[in-house]
């Protein structure tokens, strides 16, 4: 099987976001092993778009994945395209147009007559149900063509994707009789290149699993994925060649499938029953909205103090101020008593801390921009490492936050 | 004119990578009033990335840029492909070589045989010089379309598009030239479709400027964009449509062009000589976040408190145990408490406290997933707000975020 992936909105044309959805759903396809040979972006036109439609089924696809353009406004036609497309009626629902309408009524709005549009099925389509917005997704097959209306807005589509999308899918593969089971390694501190040297000959002697290093979020992740009949056998693929793996480059390991780097934490943290907080400058509180994405983190995560200004750092950390002015709010000393006052304020076993130079200014010749200093206050003492960070004040906020909970998980586990 | 980007690079369609840059070059060529229909994406194989350039063609694109493909290894195939579709001769420049050797050299490093693929040019082609990589650009024009190969790595994109691809570009349009300027207001507590109805006939009766309002990432944006012979005739068609359109939902618009929600705050301050701080339960330290990514935010931004558990609470921003007890974390009052400790203890004039059940647990029918409470501590007192945000846990911080951020920013406008 294959697929093409149509993005339809002008929004996409003009630059005004990039297409995310793309990147999303070409990564889902690949987990279950259906190819993904053209991306194609259109405008809100219906001209365009139906002719984008006839080129992806010319070229073969078997599955179309249509985002976006399923919105309240005039430009948003893609329940159009396809019905007409396909030679199909819209019919309204009246079923959807109460949802939309609790949907406001829930927020004390009325409903604007316009979103009626958004209650429009494809004659003999099946209604993919979007909790999480107003506008719900449409599935039809037609001439041995599975076609698939998301939502544009990113959440809504992943959610719907997992939700309704992949199990059509894999009832849709069916017929061929395959299972995919897929292995995540999450590896931090090495390049994909090195990485990818480390372990050339596995990658290119297997093709079940396949090997699959790839730069993820935070690192680099390797993706095993194997097909068999049934699951199990599938994982019984993946072990032997996932023991070779970690035989070669098993300590940058931190975690494996879902175990990112904002979520492993909390699982060593849950199971020792301790408690984390953050102290952060240059981060600007990034290292606690990470942690605070993952639900039931109030389990061990108790909250954060961000010190922008120094005088935070005196006041509510106790960093003291003679600190400040020898060594300079960006110092192994400060990141020191950071660490250590958010531990004693919160009251708690761990405290990370991180102080750095995120840029474009405030960099000199002995303090450049990238300078960051990240420090582990927990019960056997405090750490300090002093880190080098590339790219724009985006990337090394990130790439700082990212360390210091990869700091956090290493100390966490040394300290067994 | 009107142009088609075709990125080259079966990494793109595996996901591991989004395609940021065609939201690069789309924005560039709005910016000159070239039209874009059409994205497209193929992988690095001969014969799809060649149907590609066909259908570009006869879709009528009259600008072709290709990124990627233009790199040293086996499946950079991007010179080939364009050499074979217009039926040229690729030819090796030795000039080339002796640049791709230098940049190695420089390195004290030897080139590798394989870089040689870089210096084939394809016949007639004008060669774009890359300063910052090894892979130089082409540029060729044949049958009135004028064809552009660019390498993949953003950077290197973007130095040649800027230096060497717009003056090619400005000298095609030549006489024809056309200028664009936009105006984008930001609306906020508005939905898309509402948003419409209220200007529809505005949008309908205007092609010069255009009107199109977009759900942008915190809310709805307007954008409208004038095409004229020079920068300010383009601006002076705007003033008035964009003076009716404030007549109708002015008082939705809390920032233009560049004042997104976390810039705005700030420059307010700023002007005021002001500061604030943040004191954060079910965001996580995402607001001090967000006013971090702006840069020279210390400037009024002090710092945070996020007090996820109810201690921090207590014992960092002094909420009444009793309090929390009558009324819970969740509340009106503990808000009100959070916003008022928070200004005293960092010892600034303004400070947001957000206290929500962000779920997917810890709703109950009294206070269900979605209540969120935002407080507002100022020099003329206290303010809080009681908010009811949908979505997942992901879409119900930002929200609540977000609304921290507004009103935040009617706060600072309302007492002038």
């Amino acid at each position: 099987m294959n697929a093409e992936l149509i993005a339809v909105g002008t929004e996409l044309l003009m630059g005004q976001i990039a297409n995310t959805n793309a990147q999303y759903l070409s990564q889902r396809m690949a987990e279950i092993g259906i190819a993904v040979y053209h991306h194609a972006v259109v405008g809100d036109n219906l001209e365009r778009a139906q002719k984008a439609l006839g080129i992806a089924k010319q070229r073969g696809a078997n599955v179309i994945i249509l985002c976006g353009g399923l919105g309240p406004t005039e430009d948003d036609l893609t329940r159009q395209v396809v019905a007409s497309f396909l030679g199909k009626t819209l019919n309204l629902s009246d079923e959807i147009v109460e949802h939309i309408r609790s949907f406001y009524t829930y927020r004390g709005r009325e409903m604007p007559e316009n979103n009626k549009q958004q209650a429009l099925v494809i004659e003999g389509a099946t209604v993919l149900d979007n909790p999480r917005g107003t506008a719900p997704g449409q599935y039809i097959e037609a001439d041995g063509v599975h076609y698939f209306l998301l939502p544009g807005p990113p959440a809504e589509l992943k959610g719907m994707y997992q939700e309704q999308v992949l199990p059509i899918l894999r009832h849709v593969q069916g017929a061929a009789k395959q299972v995919f089971a897929s292995r995540y390694l999450h590896t931090f501190n090495i390049g994909e290149s090195s990485l990818e040297l480390k372990i050339k000959d596995i990658i290119e002697s297997q093709s079940n699993p396949t090997v699959a290093p790839y730069a993820s979020e935070a690192g680099c992740t390797i993706r095993l994925t194997a097909s068999a009949a049934t699951e199990d056998e599938a994982r019984a693929l993946i072990t032997p060649v996932e023991k070779a793996i970690r035989e070669r480059i098993g300590h940058y390991v931190y975690g494996i499938d879902d175990e990112t780097l904002p979520v492993k934490p909390g699982l060593l943290l849950r199971e020792k029953g301790q408690r984390v907080v953050t102290a952060e400058s240059c981060t600007g509180g990034m290292i606690g909205q990470m942690l605070t994405d993952v639900s039931g983190c109030s389990d061990y995560f108790y909250g954060s103090v961000v010190a922008y200004d120094n005088t935070i750092k005196e006041r509510v950390l106790g960093v003291d101020p003679q600190v400040l002015r020898e060594h300079g709010a960006v110092s192994e000393e400060t990141a020191k008593q950071m660490a250590e006052g958010a531990r004693k304020l919160m009251g708690v076993e761990w405290a990370i801390s991180v102080t750095g130079i995120a840029g474009p200014g405030g960099g000199t010749p002995e303090k450049p921009v990238g300078l960051v200093y990240i420090g582990v206050a927990g019960p056997g003492g405090t750490t300090v490492g002093e880190h080098r960070l590339f790219g724009d004040r985006t990337q090394v906020r990130l790439r700082a936050a990212r360390t210091a909970l990869h700091s956090l998980i290493e100390r966490i586990q040394n300290e067994g």
